[in-house]
């Protein structure tokens, strides 16, 4: 809980960075909002932000996650936030869990967009931030209040939230 | 992390429950917003509500201060988040850390209602649950991103930040 | 400007009442927002809701239009306002400007949905409401801040802007 | 109805304007935000922003209303919106009503703050924009989806709400 030490926040796309484009009227990527997130909230953790992509996570090839993992390994931080859309967030994790050792990954997304009025990015978010600050080294998604290790956790795609796959 | 042991949700007033009264043109209390929110933000972490009081903590007096100090200490949850006002939560931090043993105690609150527009009240409550959740016993205070022990943080009057005391 | 005649407010669809499907990513119609909306923003206007359909304004076929012609008909109030997508507006303008005489109808839209943070929904409700109790009879739509006559109007593709056709 | 002419926005201050401090927990002016408010509605209508002064409207005194009589009377538009407090709007439309001739102007304000949440400042400036394009020469008052004439309307303290002297 060292206060001082920076949070890297790789940002990846994921619903809680779309917008609505009013001349398609399809949601789309524009410019990501995580650095005017932190401002509203007035973040006063030190944080480093890093755009790797803006993708929908159902688009994500593995190479993709290949470049999620690299940045992960190569930041000097050891407490890192990944902003990543919902679908393949379990997917992501499973490869930065057997890849990475001796830091504190957090997955993070928001099932509406922030740029929606009753949005739970930001909440979703404030549980990364804690949770990458208070959590051992090991690789997490936290999502509704809930926090996951990225080996026991999917998302039920009925209902659209993430649960244990065994107690 | 066992997801399943309920967190107890102490609502004691402070700004992220003010709302704005038309006629009088001033802040009051009206009804708590903490369920509203909690709904919102699809909170699946169990959790159960509790209003304490609705005061600006800058009228609480130490009957107050043990009404929260007992409600803490019977209530069956060793998980706790109490909403606060930001300008006496150091106070309340100070009794229930002297008082309460074996307990994770959080507390919370917000610069901006909720009810405003660009309020740092979902991202707080996001790390209280997160922390409430991944922390070791102990009284805590988290706002904006961090997180303080109860013994080692002061609200810095002229910026409006918490902060450590000592290094 | 007798604020004693009832407003009738027929809901069709359109972007103003989009919301987010958070477990599709998909926009689709739930229930209206419109009267969520007046209740918000303190509406003391007297006024009817009728919803007639949910429907996005590019799937509206001409039998939509004939019931929404009717519907204005049968109507006994003589100040109307129709909710409408802004992709066909122009078109069904066209129908109610051609067979309806002696009412004032006033067609609204919005580009960003109400239920996105920041819309221009609530501003063009505001001007449809003023509009149809300020205009003489006919048949009007306005869009972000500018009134225009059924008849000398059309929607800029490549903008996304109302405009009119000849000065 | 000619779109091309401008509209002149005389910004005086009121509910409208007020925004949360979160150092003192006050409401207070800070920066007006009627430039943002027009350009997240997308207004397409022709305006010019002046700001006369951020007051209270219960802080106005004469030589203030002399100041918004003179702002009215010296500007090249004829067609006048002014924001102004609620609870003297009456007093200030009653010097403009007695001493403006030949232009339409049009006074509107806010129960609730912009910055809020859930404020009426987008819908009844919405009003305002419509009712002084479609209104004849004359002062107005437009609240909460109704427009009075300046010499037939007050605001009722218990209510909070505009209404007419006499039908």
């Amino acid at each position: 809980m060292k206060g001082e030490e920076a949070i890297r926040v790789l940002i990846t796309g994921g619903t809680i960075d779309k917008e609505y484009d009013p001349l398609t009227g399809e949601l789309t990527f524009g410019k990501s909002h995580l650095s005017n997130i932190l401002s509203q909230v007035r973040c006063k953790a030190r944080f480093v932000l890093e755009e790797v992509m803006l993708k929908d996570s159902l688009q994500m090839r593995s190479e993709d996650r290949e470049e999620i993992l690299k940045r992960c390994v190569v930041c000097q931080e050891n407490k890192i936030i990944v902003t990543h859309g919902t679908d393949k967030m379990v997917e992501t994790g499973l490869v930065l869990g057997n890849n990475v050792k001796g830091k504190t990954i957090v997955l993070v997304g928001a099932m509406i967009p922030y740029a929606f009025g009753a949005s739970d990015a930001l909440f979703n978010l404030g549980c990364a931030f804690a949770a990458v600050q208070a959590l051992r080294h090991g690789v997490y998604i936290t999502m509704n209040g809930k926090i996951f290790p990225w080996d026991n956790v999917r998302k039920n795609k009925e209902s659209g939230e993430f649960e244990k796959l065994k107690d």
